[in-house]
């Protein structure tokens, strides 16, 4: 059997992945709080691996073949080490090999948008498709590009920052450094910060339903879909925002489809129809050309840890 | 003999092109003006053909064992039509096939940006690097990626319109339909434009030594290498806002080389330096990873043969 693990900022997800794509046992454990170290770490995903395994009836490693590893954070070339992860004590850790040891059975790694797109690629919404654009929705914006059924990682694995193209000069402080970043418009975060700037304003003024304490994806994403003003107000705009940025995207690599996942992408139409509708108006060749298709991901939120357990098939 | 041929909107540039790339024999024809038929233009590329075979000392075609040609306009997917040039009347014209017939030898036919990446990576400042970005520099922004020397052409052959991207929302308008195209800010439209601008305001007080009559590319790059400030000034931002483009790019795609070229390539340092600047100062991680080398191409305003007739090499 193969496992695959997806280890974000809060927790961590390893499940085992049968050959089409199912994910058989799942298993959800807390990723250790900030102050914890790179072993502790470990052990937790040492621990979920094997209770992923016994999920799936069999006690101790013996039966797994390969296990995969997607990281939220910048893994390198080679994919042997993390080299910086927001989120996690990571910092230039030779992870891969740390695992390999620890299991005793063979590991792959990669970055967590990456092993979406591979995913979606393989089992999921870019099946066939020759081009893929990967755009992950969540508190930023995170892709991955695939040619023929290859993540194309870059000169040093950074390729697929999409988030941090500059959009307007001058533009929102990011946490990245610099202003104007393509997530500070078409993310989470700009969903939450509409939505707050005009509670904040003018909070019965405008008709927000949504629960008053919280202006998370998922309560937007419940306002929205009841009607209220504000929360889709506030999807129009990212939406908009993130088709502008795809025909960004698709002018510099032509694409055949853009499958867009992460949390806020649950949203669905919501904020898939502004963008598609942004992308056929901001997009060079505008009437002239085909355009991609803008599909949601299909695989929810399994997609790294499956694709993380695709990373890990041995190469034919 | 290999012959490339590069067709623009101003002239037909054809030569002989050995095994080491060097350029044997070129001949210049102007492009027939706007009002021609297809037909019209492709007389002139057979004729240019013939021409250049018989400068390499071959009269007739016995000894040409494949014909090039980099076309100004996109090519389809299958590259046997130019779909659209704005500069021929080609729309929608099964160009290859035309020439292969009249010329009797194999044809070949790509972007003239894409057979300038090529000739970069087989014979230019691109040899040996693995993802390559080509900048090619005009009146507006042409470009192609390279990987692993083959050039990256999308599902529809529109890939590395770079100069279409936005950078500035409800900027500047640009023919091609939209606003704030990167190529409004960075190409050698934009130099002019600053120029002009400077020179419309207050030609005596900036002090613009150049050709009062002339606000060329050329000019200007003399202007600027003996010290002119609206010159050099010009240069600056054109140069930053090639740096912030690539940046773009850069994130997008992390290439281990940026090789900028097309005329106002020319100019040299006086674009490159602000744009390296620009490039490390905008480019996600910024200060926290290896920046991409940006060099000027090295093979000239014969790229486009050049790499052309590497196009119609046969298949290894």
């Amino acid at each position: 059997m193969r496992i695959g693990v997806d280890v974000g900022g809060t927790k961590v997800l390893a499940g085992v992945v049968d050959d089409a794509g199912r994910v058989l046992g799942v298993v959800r454990r807390d990723t250790p709080r900030p102050g914890a170290t790179a072993r502790e770490v470990e052990d937790v995903l040492v621990e979920a691996v094997i209770a992923a395994a016994a999920s799936a009836g069999d006690a101790g490693l013996s039966g797994v073949a390969s296990v995969g590893l997607a990281a939220a954070g910048f893994v390198d070339v080679e994919r042997e080490r993390v080299l910086f992860a927001p989120h996690l004590p990571w910092r230039g850790e030779p992870v891969r090999r740390s695992l390999t040891e620890r299991l005793g059975v063979p590991v792959a790694m990669d970055n967590d948008a990456n092993c979406a797109g591979l995913a979606e690629a393989t089992y999921g919404a870019a099946r066939g498709a020759t081009s893929v654009l990967m755009i992950t929705l969540g508190t930023g914006i995170g892709g991955a590009w695939l040619l023929r059924g290859e993540v194309i990682r870059g000169a040093n694995g950074m390729a697929g920052e999409f988030g941090h193209m500059c959009v307007v000069p001058q533009g929102l402080s990011c946490p990245c450094g610099q202003r104007g970043c393509w997530e500070q418009y078409g993310s989470g975060t700009a969903l939450t910060r509409l939505v707050s700037a005009r509670l904040g304003d003018a909070a019965g003024a405008i008709g927000w339903s949504g629960p008053a304490e919280t202006t998370s994806g998922p309560a937007i994403t419940e306002a929205a879909r009841r009607g209220d003003p504000a929360a889709v107000a506030a999807f129009e705009s990212v939406g908009d925002w993130l088709g502008r940025g795809v025909a960004n995207l698709v002018a510099a690599l032509d694409p055949d489809l853009v499958v867009v996942g992460g949390g806020v992408s649950q949203a669905g139409e919501l904020m898939l129809a502004p963008a598609r509708s942004a992308l056929a108006r901001h997009v060079a060749g505008a009437g002239h050309r085909v355009l991609p298709r803008l599909v949601a991901a299909e695989l929810g939120p399994q997609a790294g840890l499956i694709g993380a357990a695709v990373l890990a098939l041995p190469p034919p």
